[in-house]
């Protein structure tokens, strides 16, 4: 067309090819949107991991309910409602605990993170929320999440199933020194070698190894995909989610390409391209947050190009 | 600090500060934004370089005006007001005429495209736009453009700025096949074989195998330097454009990689990183106004981050 050759909105126009797709109509919506964040703490950080400690779990999980989180700011810039989840934190504080499963994982380099059935019980979680949220009429949910330690289960979750080097995999996730890299690297590698994690089966890979943020935001991206809804990843983690349940991928959207160095490699795998090329590596879901503005510009042409189209033909006639 | 780890919001929080250094203020303000789409034909497009005739130009030119271009629909969406000029359009259209050098430059195949005079002025236009947006009260302003025959001249600039082959600057613009590709080449290699443009002098470089639009592009950049307003680039033309005046760099803000494949190393050799990685190749400043709720999006935590860091490091205390 003259208005605007095609593809020329490059992966903003597949965006909203696949709202379309997964919408079933043209007439795409994303206007009631919601943010879901699962948090939930990891007993591997008793290995010394991460740079915080699990009490930075609860301060920020309850900042959610209280809007002062970076995730929460972004979100009310694009009218985005948040939603906390409690799937599995140490502390219990006031952020919904209906769906906890435990208070927090076991230390992976000691024993498998979790049970089956606890491994399970998150992933519904997930999905319950996807199910709540539709009831609620949301159009489209992001995902999030708060978990000290959860870029050390993502490492290894990801790496068993992708079958990669830990090394490959390992990052220094909220600002570890060279000598911190190196100690979660090998605590990721022992614990792999520990509980020799199923790749063929992910629920085990993700009980043996990984976290209830990771399950839930796993939950969620399936909950998604059954109810139709479309679901924004955000960054590592959330890579990690979806790398266990790689059959929702049509429903799943990308965002950004996370600054944790895996995330690249993991998205390829996943064979997602992401619009967002920012570094950024803050979590909560202010990658997947940032994806909304860009989709409501693509769906803003969208709608609009029909018209134009009549528009621009008459006026080209005219001129010959 | 808790609430959010160093540099966790990577290019978003670099492009931030750099509003901020722009303004001599950490309070930023870019509520107020335009839209500067340089409008110009090209003599070259005699030489069968293009899919579209220039005609087209003055059709969407025009739909500037009404609103009805994909840029226009994207900047309403983010509250841009756009501003498109007639720097140089082989027709007179409703688009104010003003700053228009000439109608459409030479066929830089047989001639220079401008004179050098006339390089100048059409930078001169720019910098105008610059000061009468600055007047008007504008913080940011986005650059477009629209010119049919706009890639080849574009190519043709950068690859003599850059000293780099045609073959590697030049792509299919808005769709040209494999032979129509290699015929745009042989025509930037012979145009600057003709001319011998002296990649020491831009202004020489503009004059023989640039644009109107390149040019009044630039012009907005020197304008908003000299202004201290912020200009976001766009896309391949204006990457063009800034490789004519990368003295203004620390004020022009990088807004996407187009699809163009030159785009990237044209960045790169600005040393410019751009935050959205989109396959878009639409110009009009489509790209720039995407990166509008980007920024909107960095400038609403940078505000609100003092706040919390206060509020996080009690609670910090308190838990301890």
């Amino acid at each position: 067309s003259i208005a605007k050759p095609l593809h020329s909105l490059g992966k903003l126009e597949d965006l909203v090819v696949q709202l379309a797709g997964i919408a079933g109509t043209p007439n795409v919506k994303i206007e009631k949107r919601a943010l879901v964040a699962m948090c939930a703490d990891n007993g591997v950080v008793e290995e010394g991991v991460t740079q915080s400690g699990q009490e930075v779990t609860a301060i920020v999980a309850e900042n959610f309910l209280k809007a002062e989180t970076t995730a929460c700011i972004m979100a009310k810039n694009c009218r985005a409602d948040v939603y906390p989840v409690d799937v599995g934190m140490a502390a219990d504080t006031k952020v919904r605990t209906d769906l906890k499963v435990a208070h927090g994982t076991k230390n992976m380099a000691k024993m498998p993170a979790m049970t089956r059935e606890e491994a399970v019980k998150a992933i519904e979680a997930g999905i319950f929320m996807a199910e709540e949220l539709k009831g609620r009429g949301y159009q489209i949910l992001a995902t999030g999440e708060m978990g000290i330690g959860n870029t050390t289960t993502s490492s290894a979750v990801a790496s068993v199933l992708m079958e990669e080097p830990v090394e490959t995999m390992t990052g220094r996730g909220a600002g570890l020194t060279s000598e911190g890299l190196a100690r979660k690297i090998q605590v990721i590698k022992d614990a792999i070698a520990l509980h020799k994690p199923d790749r063929e089966d992910a629920i085990d890979v993700l009980a043996k190894v990984g976290g209830f943020d990771i399950a839930g935001m796993a939950g969620v991206f399936l909950g998604g995909a059954a109810l139709k809804i479309p679901v924004i990843m955000d960054g590592f983690i959330s890579c990690a989610a979806v790398s266990i349940c790689p059959e929702a991928s049509g429903y799943i959207l990308a965002s950004h390409v996370s600054k944790e160095p895996a995330a690249r490699l993991i998205l390829e795998y996943l064979q997602k391209e992401a619009v967002i090329h920012g570094d950024m590596c803050l979590g909560e879901g202010t990658g997947a947050i940032a994806l909304l503005p860009l989709l409501d510009l693509g769906i803003s042409v969208y709608h609009s190009m029909s018209t134009f189209e009549e528009i621009h033909v008459e006026q080209y006639e005219e001129l010959k």
